[in-house]
């Protein structure tokens, strides 16, 4: 049977799945934008957690239908925990996204990366800087976010064309495409489908955002109420999502 | 003597003394709404101060005219700060409040929440799940917040009907209204008047706010506008605090 | 051969400087204002970077171009990471600014405070209550801020009488200026030129935004918005740039 491809009648579908069912996603975000990723998940209609701590973390997880794992500000701590919570989530088959942020400025960040990379994560989102130097993701779903997103698994090549300049002046929103991608992992188990919904849903919102935006202060705000207010007929109208015939 | 209850005049009033007095209210708070919360107390008057370290609580504290704590992204180390802050905050007879934040999610959370809840605190304050399992609060004013917050002591039971359903939807508006219920009690010692002024402060602002908002990045915004703008007769014309008759 | 001072068409080259080379700033920021900080550093052209990790630290400061420290939120841990990243940053020959956030609070602070003004910082800049206490600052520019920002090394005492009262309703702006102020010394070797000029175009900016705004919430938005919009006429038309003479 062939995978199928995404279109934007899935992406309003798996959106109102998401604000139907209300996932929760459990974030081993970089302390930099804790909030603005929780903001942006509660607008999409997840639920989001963040602790980072040890004794924490395998309930947190327990309690989850999805997880990003974001390799910002990282550090010995935050390695471990991440190592229990991917064990964790791997055995109860909850689906999983690695960013490996700035991993192109720090060995031992990229390390890291290779090492969850190998650990079966459902994707693994980086820009084309970290893609460049993450090199093989295994099994997993690759997507390399930037102007235009590429999405490919070992079936689809799919681009994402949505998405607007100004996210590049806003500080986090790659890490909260992050936990878009996993609130939607949560209620579709194809990773493709998913991701590529999850992110036209977000380039469509930072669209629509623009157009009452002044600088990078007024698009993060009508950014999270663009996110809220988003409805089927945007998407619709809006998504121009590309895929290689076979 | 009987103990008074909370009016629109006593909340207006305590709004002042707020703004004239400018209270310092230390914070133990989670790494995800640091910023939210340092906004939102400096909005209504008061002097935010936000450090976890080890060896800086006691000249934060002591420096301090009230200390909200807050269990999210809790870890040893922050068990360990919020120890010291309690210590001393009691041996000089300063208000605290304890914010059990998802203690339902986590074993260990809810466990030191109940040792928090043995050590005097002026105020326990949670959500519906939050509050049902940490049950009794010893002494302490029990705050139930949602639709409606409920606030309840050995005497006198009171309900608070402002807010509005956009605070739901920004990470971190109960978190802040820790903050500002301490802010509160720096200017009054019955936590009971003090909480009720409080939440009713936060409720209107929040309704305030929401005239001017097209989801919750726009009603974040309006919200710390209004607690910084909110006028005695905002209060006195919107207020809606109820209570049983005795 | 004299100090040159400051002028607006000092800041305004500088500006167009910041934006065309897009230097980098790693920012040792308390965790309270990270997100502000890197929002504002990129708004006005920079790229930010904020891990504090002990492993990762030399290389996130060999890939900077400047350096900002900011000792809010500071513990042991963080203590070690300045530590080497200032030894780094002087071995390279990198430009770096000391923020002393309330080590007016804090002994333990302010002994690291002195520490690190012995380590020969580019700038040391605090408000009025933090410059009282840390007195000499060795050969390093001294700023401090307030209503106006006075500037003074041993040539020269210069004046910025730009900004708004809300600046200080809004957490971080203060240390949201010493990672602009970093961004210019990236492209200006004279600390002067670079700090006045940036608190040139902080301080019109906040002007700017606070036209826009009816409370912090708005202003904060307007502020980010200002910085990243702002033009050589705007800095031209509004500096208010003051010195002795000779």
């Amino acid at each position: 049977m062939m995978a199928s491809f995404p279109t934007a009648e899935k992406a309003a579908d798996l959106l109102a799945l998401v604000r139907g069912r209300r996932p929760r996603v459990h974030c081993l975000m970089n302390t930099v934008v804790q909030k603005f990723t929780a903001d942006g998940i509660t607008a999409i209609g997840g639920i989001p957690s963040m602790t980072s701590s040890e004794e924490e973390i395998e309930s947190f997880v327990t309690k989850t239908d999805a997880l990003t794992i974001n390799l910002g500000t990282l550090d010995e701590a935050r390695r471990k925990v991440i190592r229990i919570a991917v064990t964790i989530a791997n055995r109860q088959g909850k689906p999983w996204i690695v960013d490996p942020v700035h991993c192109d400025y720090s060995p031992s960040r990229l390390e890291f990366a290779h090492e969850l990379s190998r650990l079966h994560p459902s994707i693994v989102r980086g820009n084309a800087a970290e893609m460049a130097v993450i090199g093989d993701v295994g099994g997993a779903l690759r997507i390399q976010t930037g102007a235009v997103d590429s999405l490919s698994d070992v079936d689809r090549k799919v681009r994402i064309v949505n998405g607007h300049a100004l996210m590049a002046k806003v500080t986090g929103t790659g890490c909260l495409s992050g936990g878009i991608i996993a609130a939607f992992m949560a209620v579709e188990p194809d990773a493709m489908l998913a991701a590529a919904s999850a992110l036209t849903v977000t380039g469509v919102s930072a669209e629509i955002a623009a157009r009452h935006a002044s600088g990078p202060g007024s698009f993060e705000v009508a950014f999270l109420d663009a996110l809220f207010n988003l409805k089927s007929e945007d998407i619709l109208s809006h998504a121009r999502i590309e895929h290689d015939e076979d």
